[in-house]
C-alpha cells in the first residue's frame, strides 16, 4: 500500500528517522529529456527551514538519482531516488515512546501494525511527502514541456483568506511568496497569523487552491476512475488535508441546476469551450479542456507546544507536551506537495489514454 | 478502469439502454451467509419512482444473483448479478445524438472515445449506481452481524440544512422519510423545495452526511492508501459528487490547533477514546475507533427542462432543451449509493488487515 | 483472483452447475468493429459433444452480449457475457457430495474455501474456459485484422506425435480435424488412441503447439513482465496443463550457447531477422517479431470411469467410481482455449506498449 | 512492470552499470523477526566469483537495509534495500553500443523503448536479480520458522544429470557443492563439463529442480490464479529460462489417467495424504500439502566468447565478438534466485489466504 498510479507508479519508502526516504518511480515513458537539477530546484520549494514560517528541523533534502537516467534521458526502467535524513534527533522522540500524541497517527498505526517506530512518526511523518515532491517534479518538468501547468497557492490561512478568483492572481509567482500566496496584502496578513500562533505554541490550517492549466480533454473515465476520484484520493492522501472539492464543489449546492450548469458554446477557431467552470475543468468524471480547480482543506498541524490530555500506551490518562520541532502551519511546504500528487495523476492518465481508442499505434 | 478494490473487487458493466446492467463482486469471503431478499430489498431504496421526488422512469431493478452462492452461503467464488433494463425508451434521446448536453459528459465521453452511445449517457449514465448498491448490500449485510453500521441521510438541499448534529437524530429511520431525511420538519421544507424546482423544470443540489459506526481501530494505511483517500475516492466516483470532507473537514481550517485536537482518554474499562471527533474517526488514515463521519456535496442534476446554450458535434452552436425523465433532485435516492460504496471499502480494508501483522493465521 | 490482464482485463464468473458463466472484458478500446457471428462462430469450436472425441455433455453454449457494444463497433465500455447453461445434471455428482476425486480440485478447493458446491467442481470446472473463449475471441478478431495470427494445434496424444515441424504444417487448418492436429496420419492415429481410452474409461493427455504470428518486436518487459512469463502465466492457468515450454525449450539444455544462439541478419529490405528461431521469438523478455513458439503439455483428464482409492470429507478411507460426463482427452477442445488465452495476452502487451516510449500522443 | 507480487510486493530498480541496484519490499507483515546477517550470507549465495564456475566480474553485492525495520523486527513499513555497484567495467561495454548480440536482449530493447543503456544490458542484466535474492532472504528466513522450506538443486547440466530422484538426495547440503548439485559424482562431471565450455569459450545450460516442503494444503486460486501459474511467471521471469514444470510435468503425456492420478489416503492420525505425487503438489491450481515439484529449463548463457553473426544498429550485416566477463553457465548462481522467487510467490499466497474465509480476524 506504498505505491501509487497505474502506469505511472511511485512506490515510496522511508521513515523519519531512519538512513533515508527514497521512492522508485516506474512507467515513466522512455526518451523523456530529464533535467536533474530541476527535480532539486523543485525539492527546495519543500524544504524546512526556508523561513521563520517552517519547522526549525534540518534536512538539506539531497537528492540522489540512481537509476532509469542515461545520457540526461530517461530509459523506461524504474527510476529511483534516494532523500538521506541528515537531521536525525531521535531523542527528541523518547518521551513519546510510550504516549500518543492527540491527533496523530501514534494510536491508530499501534492498532493496525501491533508496534511502532515512535521517532517521528514513522511513516506517517510528513517527511514522506519529499518523496512525492520528487517524483512529481520529473513529472511535471515532462508536463510543462508539453503546456500543462500545474499551480497550487495558499488560498486562505485560518480566517485570512484570498479576496479575488484565482484568474486575478499572477500564479506564476507563486514561489517568490514565503507563504506560497500570490496576493501580497493576504500573503503578509497570513505570514502574521502564523508567527502569533508559533509564538502562542499552537497551529494553523487552511486551504490550498491548484489550478491545472491545459490538461486535453478526455482525461479520467466515467465510472470508478473519474479523473476527479483520481485527483481526491491523490490529495486527500496529503498529511493533514480533511476535503478536497472540484469547480464550485460546496458551494454547488446553494444554486439551482439553471445557474450552475456550464454553457458550451464554439470558438471562432472551432474550439469547444464552456462559458463558465462551476465543472472545475471535470465533466462525468473526464476532462473537458477547462482549467480544473480543486481546493484542499488543511487541519492545523496536530503538534502543538502545549499541555495536551491524552492516554499511555498502558492505558492511564495522562498529559502531553509535544517535543520535536514541528510547522506552526504546514501549507507553505504543502504547496508543491499538492502540485507533485496531482501531476502524477494527470500524467497516469495522459498515459492510461493512449489504450483508449482505436489507435493502431503500437 | 471498471473495477473497484483491492480484495474485494466490484467490476461494473452495462449501459443505461442496454439489456441490463450487472457486476462481479469478486474476494467475497467464503462461508458468509447471504439474503438475497435483503439485496433485493436494498437495491429498492434506490428505485426510481418512488414518490413524487424522483424521475418518473420506472425501473423495476430485480437483482438476479447468478453464481457465487450455494446453500445461502458465499462459496468463495465470485457473485455475479443482472439487473435487466425494462423501460428503455431510446426514442428519448435520439435529439441528443449530436449535441452536447451541458454539464453532462457527452462532449467529455466523445473526446476520450471517439465516439459514443448516446442513449442515456452509455456508462456515464448513474444507473450504473444500482450495480453499487447491489453489491454494496451484500457487504453490508455482512457487516451489520459483525456490528459495523453505514447510515447516510441528506443534511441538505439546497440552502435547507439539517439544523442539529448527527447525534441527535435518529439514524435507523432515514428511511422512513421519501427524501431521506430523518429530522421530520427539515425534511418537508426539503420536499417542497424538490417539487418546486421540479414545477419550474429546475434541479436542486445537496449534501448527504455519512456516519460510519463500530469500524475497528487500525483500518487503513499511513501513506497513500489512507482510509480517507479511499472513501474519497469511491464516494468522488459517485455521480453529481463535487466534494468531500472527513470529521470537522474545510471548517477545521477557522480553528487551531490547540482547539481541533481530539484529546484521548482511556475509559474505565480500558478502553482510548477521544472527547471531540474533529477528526471524523480516521487519524493518520487510519481509522480510531470513534464514528466515521464523512459530508458528501452532490451538484444539481445537469438535465434540466429548459433552454440551454451548447454546441453541436459539428462545432456549431445551439441550444438544447433535455428530453428523457430525471430526478429533480438525486439525494433521495443516492443516499443507499454513499452507504453502499463505504460498505465496500470498509469491507476491502478489513480484509486487508488481516495481511497487515504476523498472526500466523492462514 | 477471478480476473486475468493490466488494460484489457478479464473477469470471469459462474459455475458449471448454475444459470450461467460469463465473464465482463474491460479495457477493449473504443472504436473497434465487433463480429458477434465470429465470437460465436469461435465459442463453438470449443464445445463440447462435436465429436465422438469429447464429452457427451450437451452445452450448446449461446454466448450473449450484453454492454460495450453499440452499432457493432466497441465503445470504451466493458463488454460482458452471458453464456447459460443448459445441460446441469446436478444429480450426477451427488455421489461426490462427500468424497474427493483423485487429482481434483475438490480437496483442495475445500482446504482454501472451508466449504465447497460440489456439483461439477464449482469453479474449477474446466466450463469455465468458455469464458476465456468468447473473450479472447473479440480479441482475435480484432488483432486478425492488423495481422496477428495465432495458431494452436493438437501436437501429441499419448505417445503420438506430429513428426514434422510446424513449418511443414497448414496450421490454417487446423479446425477442419475433429482433434485439431493439420497432420492428417498423426490426426487418425490420435483419435483411434483417444477412443480407446474412452473404451477402457482411462483418459490420455498430449502437448499443444501454439504459433503466434505477426506479433511486433518490442512486446513485453525486461524484468518480472517478460512477454513469456505473462504467456506462461497464462497457459498454466488452463485446466490440466502441467508445464510450457518456448522455443526450443527444454531441449535447450542439450546444446551449447554457440549452437542455441539465433543469429541476426538484415534482410535486402532492411528488416532484422534472425536466422534460427531457437528463442521462440521472445529474446530477454521482449518479442523480436519472429514467430512466438511455445509448447504447453497437458496430463491426462483426471475423471475416469474407474475405481480409484480416495478419502472421503470424514477422512476415512473409500472408493470412488466417477458418475458425470467427461472428455477422455481434453486437447481437441483445448486449442481454442490456448489461443483465447494468448490473444489476451498479447493484445494486453500490444496496449501497455503505447505507454512505453515518449510519442506524444494522447 | 517492475513489481511482482499482490500483498507481498516487490519492486526493483537499477541498472547493471548504474551507480546501485536494489529493491522495496512492500506488504511484508508487522513484527516479524528480522535477520540481516542472514539477508547478506543468502544473498553470497548469487554471488559472482565464488568458484572458476561463475564470471570473474567482482561485485561484493553488499546489502543495505534501508527502512521497514526497528529494532531488528519488521514494523510494516516497505523494507528498502540497496546493494551498491562495484565493479563497472562500462568500457566493456563500448563495442556493443551499435550491434546486437544474437539472444540478448540488446535488439527487441532497442524495439521496445527506442533507445537503450548498452552498458551491460541495462534492466535486461541478470545483476536485477540480486534484488530477487536479497528480497526472498528476508521471506524464507520468515517462512522457515514456520517450516516452510525451500530447495533448489542443479538437476542438469548439459546431457550429465542426476540419476535418482530428489528424495535420494540431501537437498539441505545443496550449497556445500560449488556447482550446487547434492550428488557428489554427477557434481564432479558437470563442474568439468562447464570447465571445458568455458576453456572453448561456450556456454552450457540445465535444469533446475524446486523442492517445497511443508506448504500448507488451500494455497493457490480455482481460476487464473493457480499457483502453478504464480510459480510460473515468477521463475519464467528469471533470466535464461525457456521452460517450467510441475510434478510429473512433460511426461504426464506418456501416462493414461488412470496411472497418472494421485490416490488419496488418510494416514493413522488422520491426515489426508497422496500416494504418488504426480500432481507435483498441486490440485486444480491449489496446494495439496504435499511437496511442490517444479523444473526449470534454463538455456545456455548467450555470451560467449566466440564470433557471431549479427547487425548493427544501422541495418547492416557484421559479426561480434563479446567482451564481458560471463559465466559459462548460469544454473550454480540460479539456484538462490529460484529459492527466492518462489518463496516470495508462496508469501504472498500465504497472506492472499488470509481473506479467503470468513474468519472474523481483523
Amino acid at each position: 500500500m506504498n505505491s501509487f498510479g497505474h502506469i505511472i507508479r511511485l512506490t515510496s519508502f522511508g521513515e523519519s528517522h531512519g538512513k533515508a526516504i527514497g521512492g522508485v518511480l516506474d512507467g515513466f515513458p522512455a526518451g523523456i529529456v530529464i533535467d536533474t537539477e530541476f527535480v532539486q530546484q523543485y525539492l527546495d520549494r519543500r524544504k524546512p527551514g526556508q523561513s521563520e514560517l517552517t519547522t526549525a528541523r534540518r534536512e538539506e533534502d539531497t537528492v540522489q538519482l540512481l537509476s532509469g537516467i542515461f545520457e540526461n534521458m530517461s530509459t523506461g526502467s524504474p527510476i529511483a531516488f534516494l532523500i538521506p535524513n541528515a537531521d536525525q534527533r531521535s531523542g527528541d522522540y523518547d518521551a513519546l515512546k510510550d504516549v500518543y500524541r492527540p491527533s496523530h497517527a501514534d494510536y491508530t498505526y499501534e492498532k493496525k501494525y501491533g508496534l511502532r517506530d515512535h521517532r517521528g512518526g514513522g511513516r506517517s511523518s510528513a517527511r514522506e511527502t519529499a518523496v512525492r515532491v520528487a517524483a512529481g517534479a520529473l513529472v511535471i518538468h515532462w508536463l510543462k514541456r508539453q503546456g500543462i501547468h500545474f499551480y497550487a497557492y495558499v488560498k486562505q490561512v485560518y480566517t485570512i483568506s484570498v479576496p479575488v478568483p484565482y484568474g486575478e492572481l499572477e500564479l506564476e509567482n507563486v514561489y517568490a511568496s514565503p507563504v506560497r500566496c500570490p496576493h501580497p496584502e493576504t500573503a503578509l496578513r497570513m505570514e502574521e497569523a502564523i508567527l502569533q500562533a508559533k509564538a502562542e505554541g499552537d497551529s494553523l490550517g487552511g486551504i490550498i487552491e491548484l489550478v491545472i492549466r491545459n490538461v486535453p480533454a478526455g482525461l479520467g473515465s466515467p465510472v470508478y476512475a473519474k479523473l476527479h476520484a483520481a485527483l481526491g484520493a491523490a490529495l486527500l492522501s496529503v498529511n493533514a488535508v480533511k476535503g478536497v472539492e472540484f469547480g464550485s464543489g460546496f458551494s454547488s449546492v446553494q444554486y439551482k441546476g439553471s445557474e450552475l450548469n456550464d454553457a458550451f458554446y464554439a470558438t471562432d477557431e472551432g474550439a469547444v469551450k464552456t462559458r463558465t467552470n462551476h465543472s472545475g475543468g471535470i465533466q462525468g468524471g473526464i476532462s473537458n479542456g477547462e482549467d480544473i480547480v480543486v481546493r484542499i482543506a488543511f487541519k492545523p498541524t496536530a503538534t502543538i507546544a502545549r499541555k495536551q490530555a491524552t492516554v499511555d500506551a498502558a492505558g492511564n490518562n495522562t498529559e502531553i507536551e509535544a517535543a520535536g520541532r514541528h510547522d506552526p502551519c504546514v501549507l507553505p511546504r504543502a504547496v508543491p506537495i499538492i502540485e507533485a500528487m496531482a501531476a502524477l495523476v494527470i500524467a497516469d492518465h495522459l498515459l492510461l489514454n493512449r489504450t483508449a481508442k482505436n489507435t493502431w499505434n503500437i
